[in-house]
């Protein structure tokens, strides 16, 4: 099959321009120019439309005080001057505030949107994709309610009714932005239905199986999955890392969307924790201790609530795993909050009050999330971590209490 | 087996009295205190004797300049007043300057001691300690040269022909000692010479199996072992485990002898190479990728070298793996030292002559004596980031290399 030269080229949105999309991209912008036999050069990156004016002290201000278009002005300067300031775009980067317009004809989305921005989407996406488009989801988290737990990749594949994958690592945007090295994973395995999609031998196809959202079962999903047309080039695990790795950006295929998506979502849980006991002052070996039960945890939730799909190695070997919660408990912002509360003896809701402007942390809300499921599963015991962190945020348990919490059971 | 009533209880001996040492005397004396029935109060504590004065500023300063012996001081005051100030001793650990004497009857012994002091150590003790007696290695390292690697807890084991385990993890000791919450791991796996020492269900018996230096193959050594008797309670996991375990300090045992050893040493160079990158201000993301890199350069090294013995999760799901990876990534010396090279443009010979009045980082040395290793067998090129680390100290390559030099081939 590598024989066969394929006569159309894949063409590529990324869906959602904020700081993290902005740099989604530029790195994509920038491999599809070097890989200009797979994809079409132009990156469409669709804008939500607002009027900017370019600041006085931005390299581009001319000494007008107009408000502008975002989008004329991201094409226009070749740099998203207000969610990305200093960085320059390949200019095969074009904004399009038109959301089905940048979509059109494309055979890959990448998805970088606010975690509640994805639904209102996909529903105005909806019928007017390719019906063979395929999708990768690179905003973190994922649903979690009573109910069950909903990733964003199934969101996204479920709203359009395409397969999408998910890319999560340790991955702070303006780091990346500026090139400077670092690492992620992307889980991509659709169905077997296209038999020039090989999974990799010896990793077993797994098409995330939730076993607590029984709605969600890859069987019933992917039969109405559209084929690829034979004149594109396989989305291989080889072609999709030649759209996202770059040599400052090192990327690594898995077939484990489950576990790549939970681990963008719980590492925010043991950022907490480490910041709790670190802001008790207990040095380097407790945070430590912290960070590698929540692994631990992690591992044990994939394996509990999406079978054998979820393993091991992405949770304790990938960037989606051990690296980003070494990153979210160096100096991320549910880490450092956590910490602040602590020190100064205030709760999380205070810190979040004064520090962020009343905006809720990520992990806060997540921890309460996964802990109203685990309720309702009766495994809150199972995850003596995620629980203590959940406590501790109701004012249940003391910081000081973590050690005996998570004490394992001889 | 569990009701059979033992007549005899262990006796344990701490061999080393240094910052570690004492931390660990303290430990285990708490523990023998509160599981009377399995060993002996007292936990004798050896003592490399030397002379010293009390300063002014110490609490038991009592007006006397006279220098004492530091055992008899430390048995008067319960205090190590030389290398763990300010930490009260339990009245049960029993300081001694006679090696034998500390060690006589002891079927525990605790090796706490520099790596340079093991061998005369052992070869002082040899034929004058119990033939049934086990030990424990509390010591970081292993000796590699181009010939093979002997672990510290195999070097102790020949030296005095018992079996020896290891005990690792992210474990400062000042922190320890001032009971702030950690966790270790202790790999514990006699040979089933003894049927009172069964293997945990579930986890194969390794009795570590070194591939490179088949002097040490294990069959040869346990043969020569001397069974426990009957009448002491067994040396299970569980037991081992009561005698490390505290409420803030959590013990996870393993079997894995040549996992536990093998992070304690090759997490220092991961340390140089993640300061290298902090060093050039590259951010979080950078130091989180090479200790991932890192991490899984541990594992290949384990496998490669010590054989299915070696296990994964040693690396990558224990304390003396990825927690202590991520303590020493920290603020740990080696860490600390190569960051600082790379910011005032210095060599890290220059960084030890300055910082550390020349005394030498082991990570520095590891990374040579490992490389020397990996250049005897041909597998330089399978080990990037050691590799990277090393040529970087042999000034053949710069920090900025990193990336490429790590990137994986496609």
């Amino acid at each position: 099959m590598a024989t066969l030269s394929a006569q159309r080229k894949h063409k590529v949105t990324i869906v959602g321009s904020g700081n993290w999309g902005t740099t989604m991209a530029k790195l994509v912008a920038e491999n599809t120019k070097a890989n200009s036999s797979l994809f079409e050069e132009q990156v469409q990156m669709w804008v939500f439309e607002e009027e900017y004016t370019i600041p006085k002290n931005s390299r581009h201000y001319n000494g007008s005080d107009k408000p502008e278009k975002l989008s004329e002005l991201i094409n226009k300067v070749h740099e998203n001057v207000k969610y990305l300031p200093n960085i320059t775009l390949p200019s095969n980067v074009i904004a399009n505030p038109d959301l089905a317009g940048s979509c059109k004809d494309s055979t890959m989305l990448v998805f970088v949107l606010p975690h509640q921005f994805i639904a209102r989407t996909c529903s105005q996406l909806s019928g007017k994709i390719l019906p063979y488009a395929r999708a990768i989801c690179c905003t973190k988290g994922v649903d979690v309610s009573e109910k069950g737990i909903q990733l964003m990749s199934e969101a996204i594949g479920k709203g359009l009714n395409v397969y999408c994958g998910a890319l999560s690592g340790a991955n702070i945007a303006s780091e990346i932005a500026k090139e400077l090295y670092s690492e992620t994973t992307v889980a991509y395995d659709p169905p077997p239905m296209d038999s020039r999609h090989p999974t990799p031998s010896g990793s077993p196809s797994s098409s995330q199986v939730n076993l607590i959202n029984p709605e969600l079962e890859p069987g019933k999903r992917s039969a109405q999955l559209t084929p690829l047309p034979n004149e594109y080039p396989p989305l291989s695990h080889e072609n999709i890392r030649k759209l996202f790795h770059r040599p400052y950006f090192h990327v690594h295929l898995v077939n484990d969307v489950a576990g790549v998506s939970l681990g963008g979502a719980l590492k925010n849980i043991i950022a907490l924790g480490a910041g709790f006991v670190d802001g008790l002052g207990w040095g380097d070996n407790a945070k430590a201790a912290v960070m590698r039960v929540g692994i631990l945890e992690m591992v044990k939730f994939g394996k509990m609530f999406f079978g054998e799909s979820a393993r091991t190695s992405t949770f304790t070997e990938e960037s989606c795993g051990v690296a980003d919660v070494i990153t979210s408990c160096s100096g991320g912002r549910n880490f450092r909050c956590a910490k602040m509360a602590v020190e100064r003896g205030e709760s999380i809701g205070a810190i979040e009050e004064k520090e962020l402007n009343g905006q809720k942390l990520q992990g806060t809300s997540t921890a309460i999330e996964v802990n109203q499921f685990l309720k309702a599963q009766g495994k809150e015991a199972e995850f003596p971590l995620f629980t203590a962190v959940f406590n501790i945020l109701e004012g249940k348990a003391k910081p000081q209490d973590i050690p005996e919490l998570i004490e394992p059971k001889h």
